[in-house]
């Protein structure tokens, strides 16, 4: 035992409140000044503090003075009710009312630290949310193997598991916004992106039990929703990295997460992590499914298309401030978030000059492979106009591009995938943050 | 750009639904035999495999033939409708319905990875679950300093944060089981515990704003519920790691959790980590509030009774197998939890034949400072009685105590705190599981 901070007493019967409150009044003199902290005191810190003084008691609020509410049993905790604005918002563009084709978004700028919680995961579903009962679930693996088999959700949680903190990003995250400010909110823009620990088996283990057949090369995940989402995967990454995932953050998957089960490829395009899954055939070539020719691929220069471009390329965004913010001048907290699908982030440069300069910002740890990593950035802002934005470099050496430098290999019209371009926020002589992009 | 998995295609109008359903038809010869895998299966690995064959087609599920459910856009994403079971049961012994002191445990056993999921965080609360507005709520730094501050809420969020994943476990965990078995799961036994990333200001940003009078040693911490709870902390603790915390797992608290401010101290008993919090006042000597004296102290061997033992020492418990649950002989992936309030983790040592002998368990990364950290134990049962334990020792070289260890030291009688010690499970010959603490 660590005694260090310890003493003995002999037991006392000492009333608290009595003991408390008449301490509180030696302590406190009622009418003394109370400064209080406003925004501009906080710019300033202790020496060029400017906050309101008043002089007052120390109120004990109304909550001090009546007993709380109880706690029901069956209670699963919930956000408190002054939390209702913070939700993920759909984009309202494109939304589906025939086939309940329909995407939500992270709320990037509310979010704290770097698990993006369970009631705010970015989800996208071709055929609304289906319901489905654990129990009932299978699992197959079948195709080029030399045992097909099946699995109960009993049967898969019982194997190894694993628990890893990915992050997840649609590769239409920032579609819109290539070219015009389409978006104004950092959760539009960027907000089909979130960050969880996620649990599940790694897929090897049981591709190990079928026994790969030689010469399969390519392995078909489908969803049992309604949309039977499905697309081809390379047997390299099913072997690799891939994971059957039914937990993510310490509780099973919500529904619209792929509840039970899910495939999860880390790094890759959250497409492929096919949700809902009941089954992975292998064979010996891609599917070539309408979702990887006439969606999910990237335009070139040429006019062709590009396929299997899988990997969410190193990417980074200021999310504070962020689009639809207002800022007071003085000392700023910038933040926001880097991450890669090819590794770990390295370092993070900030620019508040429209990309004239940049410095390097602080990262938050634990810095974890292909996960969400936050940044912060220290910065005085004069009141004068500026164009901010931050730029990610990743363990491979890779440096997030300008939207410039990816034209020069990528033809960007419409709808294009996998926008990882620098993203700039402008903000005006009034304080006001602006999507920045054009 | 990454090309390496890149393919240029001419774009394709090819229907999905009959490409693919021609596809599966073609690689699915649908009276093959599909092997079930059983629990028994799992267990024998590929080689022994005892799962159930059965001859059928691969059935198409009636999520698949239906849509699912559209999305609502105020929708805050919740558990599965499947899930309702996993919640935080309270203890059923001591629940007052006259002053709503009560408590809620977290389903350590339902837990996956090191997160606690928010609506699972254990809770303590004296009077009741108070409802703070954040727009009205404030945070007073009085007493011994140079100048007292007031701070709004959204004066405390502009302040620089960090986010760190942390245990808290309170100061009673366990506290009926010393001697005799007492509680059925561990939930109940190790329930008063959990881990998040937590977001806030360190107090010592605002300390030093307020300016530290000379020979102030203790601040005290007061919540703004019914019951005013409060703890003296020492002024060195409040130094060095202390968080004003308004998030957890990337969203505010929530209300049970001391929404919208908290104190937390790393590795400390959560008793100290004062919700709702309202005000700190710096003194030069502890407050001895009945909260010190007559609660939250440990008995010693000589009558007297030890104070402030505020660190959470190093303790492990396997939540898989745990009471209540039932194994069948074969391998069993045993799991758990290890912490330490006084640095990392180093090892996590595992048996199961009474504590006679040990082998070292697999620790799951990141292996963070004060916090969760899983570990894993692949064992083959061979179907005798057997009782498991787990053994963790952390950074600093402290080894997790026998309960007889700690007796030398301490007093064990009634309701008694801080309760570390090494935690047994017994398997009886038909696989169940019970609490073996006497």
């Amino acid at each position: 035992m660590n005694e260090n901070e310890a003493r003995e007493v002999v037991r006392a019967s000492t009333d608290e409140l009595q003991a408390h409150r008449s301490m509180t009044h030696a302590h406190d003199p009622e009418r003394r000044t109370l400064l209080r902290r406003s925004a501009a005191a906080v710019a300033g810190g202790l020496a060029g503090a400017a906050g309101v003084a008043r002089a007052e008691t120390l109120d004990v609020p109304p909550s001090n003075r009546q007993m709380g509410r109880p706690m029901p049993e069956s209670e699963y905790g919930m956000p408190s009710k002054f939390e209702s604005h913070v939700r993920r918002r759909r984009s309202d563009v494109l939304v589906n009312k025939q086939n309940y084709s329909d995407w939500s978004m992270t709320p990037l700028h509310q979010q704290h630290g770097m698990v993006t919680p369970n009631g705010l995961i970015y989800e996208r579903h071709h055929n609304g949310v289906p319901e489905i009962d654990p129990e009932r679930h299978r699992f197959v693996i079948h195709g080029m193997v030399r045992q097909p088999l099946e699995f109960t959700m009993s049967d898969l949680m019982k194997y190894p598991s694993v628990s890893r903190f990915y992050f997840m990003e649609c590769s239409g995250n920032g579609l819109t916004d290539w070219l015009k400010a389409s978006s104004k909110t950092v959760q539009q823009t960027h907000g089909l992106l979130s960050c969880a620990q996620w649990t599940g088996v790694p897929v090897s283990t049981l591709l190990q039990e079928a026994g790969v057949s030689p010469g399969a090369t390519w392995g078909l995940a489908e969803g049992a929703d309604g949309a039977a989402h499905a697309r081809s995967i390379p047997m390299q990454k099913l072997l690799d990295d891939a994971l059957l995932v039914y937990a993510a953050n310490g509780e099973m998957l919500r529904p619209e997460n792929g509840y039970p089960l899910r495939l999860f490829l880390p790094g890759w395009e959250g497409n492929v992590c096919i949700k809902w899954l009941r089954r992975i055939e292998l064979a010996d070539q891609p599917w070539n499914l309408r979702s990887e020719t006439a969606r999910y691929s990237d335009p070139m220069p040429d006019g062709k298309w590009r396929q299997f471009s899988f990997t969410m390329e190193t990417k980074s965004v200021i999310t504070s401030p962020s689009g639809g913010m207002k800022v007071a001048p003085g000392e700023i907290e910038v933040q926001g978030f880097a991450w890669s699908g090819s590794g770990t982030v390295r370092a993070v440069d900030v620019t508040v000059d429209g990309g004239r300069t940049w410095r390097e910002a602080v990262l938050e740890s634990p810095v974890l492979d292909k996960c969400l990593t936050r940044f912060r950035y220290r910065w005085r802002w004069d009141g004068t106009p500026a164009r901010i934005a931050s730029r990610a470099v990743d363990s491979t050496g890779y440096v997030q591009p300008t939207v410039e430098d990816i034209r020069k290999v990528r033809a960007i019209t419409g709808f294009v995938q996998h926008h990882n371009g620098i993203f700039p926020w402008s903000i005006d002589a009034s304080g006001e943050v602006r999507n920045a992009i054009a």
